[in-house]
């Protein structure tokens, strides 16, 4: 501990970068970019996994692994999708390291082991996997291929930050090959809202479901279905993506199949992913000025118990009423750890808990072994109280159900307080400056004028929200007609 | 299917080959040397992770992630390490492509975009994570450092085959940090142990335990412990390592700590790994002419139901007793799949579950239906019996385990018969080209016998066997003296 951490009123972005590191989630390696996932932050990482790939084998998909490298000649073969991602490519060119004729005991790359064709480290694997899913496709009967990939991927960002935008970050992609369009549009949207139900029910984070725009879609895709969650700054972060790919891909490789009518057509694709960029969002979005606040759900430690003695005679007491405690919660599915080191006092265990946000922190002393009691400390309301240990086990399971609810709760609030309808420009623009958050207003439909507002404010459109209504209206901008609002914000 | 498998005793590499790709395992790539795993072979391998990351953690461990990246000044810190691993090393030189000026529609590398430091794509990890650990690692309360991470790891293998030797694989890698030489040396032993209880317990693969000579051992290590096991053909398969590092790394990037008694020492380190070669050994241990033969706790699908029938009544009266039949093998923890497909036969079905290695193959028809019966095929003895059908659940649970233990005795009984002691250097040579299998023998000791020894038969130590008694003995070769027997054999 000893460093104390900025408060976020104070600078929000000094508070985030601070608090990854002390929270013992992440820290920058010797690499640019590339960040370490501590094994408190991948214990966190761990249990996102587990929960999202049940949803989606629970949706009928497998995973499956597919190279890192992507030849040169395949990465080029989907034009969009190779000029969105070409600026930003690791690039391996040699397959071999020699010792430096001019520096003893160094290294260089062997000249000699230059490869014919350079390869691509995935910045996403769309061209991978349908240059493959060519061999796998003939006719209809080979018919949905619904497969997901948990990988790492490596984009070149000039400016990154742990979590939100790291050179490589680790993700998952769905890659699914349909029969027919409006299969491949209702994947899409599945997938869309499984990943409205992990953010809303286990991150705790309220998402608006939305289109993007043609500007803001993903380099390859017809369509870009996105779930965008607020943060305590009020700026916008996309959580997750679900691309109708149209036939581009199958176009671009030529993956063709017979039809139940013995015609030829070109496969239907969607591919969707989340990444370790959502680690950044349950940190922002949650948190305060004393650490990480965690969602149970998601917690490494839902509970953790500290004993409060003199001597080891007190101490024993303590452990036996404790690991009994400890076997009923464990029964029940809760994660709990008992930290009796006598290495540490109390109150620095306290601190380093409700840094690394552990929702329930138990303590017992002596007085509470003579009364029976446990005292309970919420770290989402840092309430505290005491309750008589008979029943504790039950009132946890209560108490972690309240927290998951209250985080979620208080999120949602937050939101509906920085969720402005505005239709001045005047207007738009202080309201983006000084109350922050989502801006919904309207928007003239043009590229022109999404990226004149863009310069004006920093603001983009994050979103056409899926449960937008139409409304007839002009636009905050240029005064032209609309049919809808969309949702503008400043976003990460 | 269609394509017929070629048999072992024709060509067991080509049997091997061709059964990888026909049971939906995995398939070459676009990128040489790397491969596709499907979502076949990807299921077992998830069994896999899942039971070892179970072992781990109960030892102590947690995951964490590294970067994918060494920066080549970082790679080469540890000499030996670095120079075993050079020659095989994909090397990232530049971050950017570009529209090809010579070629419209293609890229080409941005020769201004070149960084300035290589960066070498991780063959391992000791370098990075050793350079990490620096930052955690002050005092004895910092210790141990118990942690382990799955990943990817690239090594450009001129010849590679389907998960034996593959440019890029995917491994678990342990990384540990301790203060003292023998708890060091404790946990290489331990993480052996729970390499060994896996092959044998989980993958049905007996194992010999032992310790590389110097020439095999992990560049960097000062001692490498090892699993070997033997595949059919009697050639040798190393199926895991564990090893225990000394100092080397602590001292090439300066990791010291302050000792309880206030000194300061380097830390001790050992690393230990698994990768996906084990799925090349379960094929290679247990499969047989037919297609795959897998042990029930790695299959995917444990159990398969198909349906014999005409016309949909039939159908459905056996979709009514197969569903109670799945529900109460699922409450038991079995996989199960009912496969009532109606555009596939049940021969191709039972064909191609042979194929996949299912354990249990279940058929019901209309005869089964009168009879209150079904008939079971165990995949490992290729054995049909027809049962009552009510308490089949029970006679499912128990004939599983005895297919797991089947499988390992038979695997057992296989080494048993293909280890053989030899004291001449003849007979040595005739056991090796003929019986094959492991040779026990004696060995004076030197890496220039042991090269020799290589030259003239191609044969390799696997490993001086940890249970291996002390007894007197000459050197196979050089007839120098030799304290005990190590075992030699061709190996993958």
């Amino acid at each position: 501990m000893g460093k104390k951490l900025t408060s976020r009123s104070e600078d929000y972005s000094k508070w985030y970068n601070e608090l990854v590191v002390l929270a013992d989630l992440a820290e920058n390696s010797a690499v640019r970019g590339c960040m370490v996932i501590k094994p408190y932050g991948y214990a966190i990482w761990e249990k996102m996994q587990a929960q999202l790939d049940q949803m989606f084998k629970a949706t009928g998909h497998q995973n499956a692994y597919f190279p890192l490298f992507v030849p040169k000649s395949l990465f080029e073969a989907e034009e969009k999708n190779a000029e969105g991602f070409a600026k930003e490519c690791a690039v391996v060119t040699h397959y071999r390291l020699q010792n430096d004729p001019d520096n003893p005991g160094k290294l260089r790359v062997d000249p000699e082991a230059k490869l014919e064709e350079e390869l691509v480290v995935r910045p996403t694997s769309e061209a991978i996997i349908w240059s493959t899913y060519k061999g796998w496709i003939q006719s209809y009967r080979d018919l949905p291929i619904l497969v997901n990939q948990w990988a790492n991927v490596v984009r070149w960002e000039m400016r990154t930050r742990l979590f939100l935008r790291t050179a490589e970050f680790l993700w998952q992609e769905g890659h699914t090959a349909h029969e027919t369009k409006s299969e491949a549009l209702e994947e899409t949207i599945q997938m869309t809202n499984v990943y409205s139900d992990f953010a809303e029910q286990f991150m705790a984070i309220p998402v608006i479901k939305g289109i993007k725009t043609a500007s803001e879609r993903f380099a390859g895709a017809e369509e870009t279905y996105c779930i965008e969650a607020l943060m305590q700054d009020g700026k916008a972060l996309q959580a997750g993506t679900s691309h109708f790919l149209g036939q581009n891909f199958a176009k671009a490789f030529d993956v063709k199949f017979t039809t139940k009518e013995g015609k030829q057509d070109y496969v239907w694709a969607t591919s969707w992913g989340v990444s370790t960029r959502l680690m950044g969002a349950l940190v922002m979005t949650h948190s305060d000025d004393f650490g990480l606040v965690l969602p149970p759900k998601l917690a490494p430690i839902q509970v953790v118990i500290v004993p409060i003695y003199k001597g080891t005679e007190q101490l024993k007491e303590i452990d036996a009423v404790v690991h009994a405690l400890v076997d009923s919660l464990k029964i029940k599915g809760i994660s709990v750890k008992y930290d009796n080191r006598d290495t540490m006092r109390p109150g620095a265990k306290f601190a380093q808990y409700e840094l690394q946000g552990v929702p329930l922190r138990l303590a017992i002393g002596p007085k509470d072994l003579e009364n029976g009691t446990v005292e309970m400390a919420r770290r989402d309301t840092l309430d505290k109280n005491v309750y008589p240990i008979e029943g504790i086990d039950l009132t946890i399971v209560t108490t972690l159900e309240a927290i998951q609810k209250n985080l979620y709760d208080k999120a949602l609030d937050f939101r509906s307080q920085h969720t402005t309808e505005v239709d001045d420009f005047e207007e738009f623009k202080t309201i983006l400056e000084e109350k922050t958050g989502f801006v919904s207003a309207h928007w003239d439909g043009t590229k022109e004028t999404e990226a004149q507002i863009k310069v004006l404010t920093k603001a983009t459109i994050r979103c056409i929200p899926l449960d937008s209504q139409s409304e007839s209206g002009v636009c905050v901008l240029s005064g032209k007609p609309s049919a809808r609002r969309v949702l503008f914000a400043k976003a990460y």
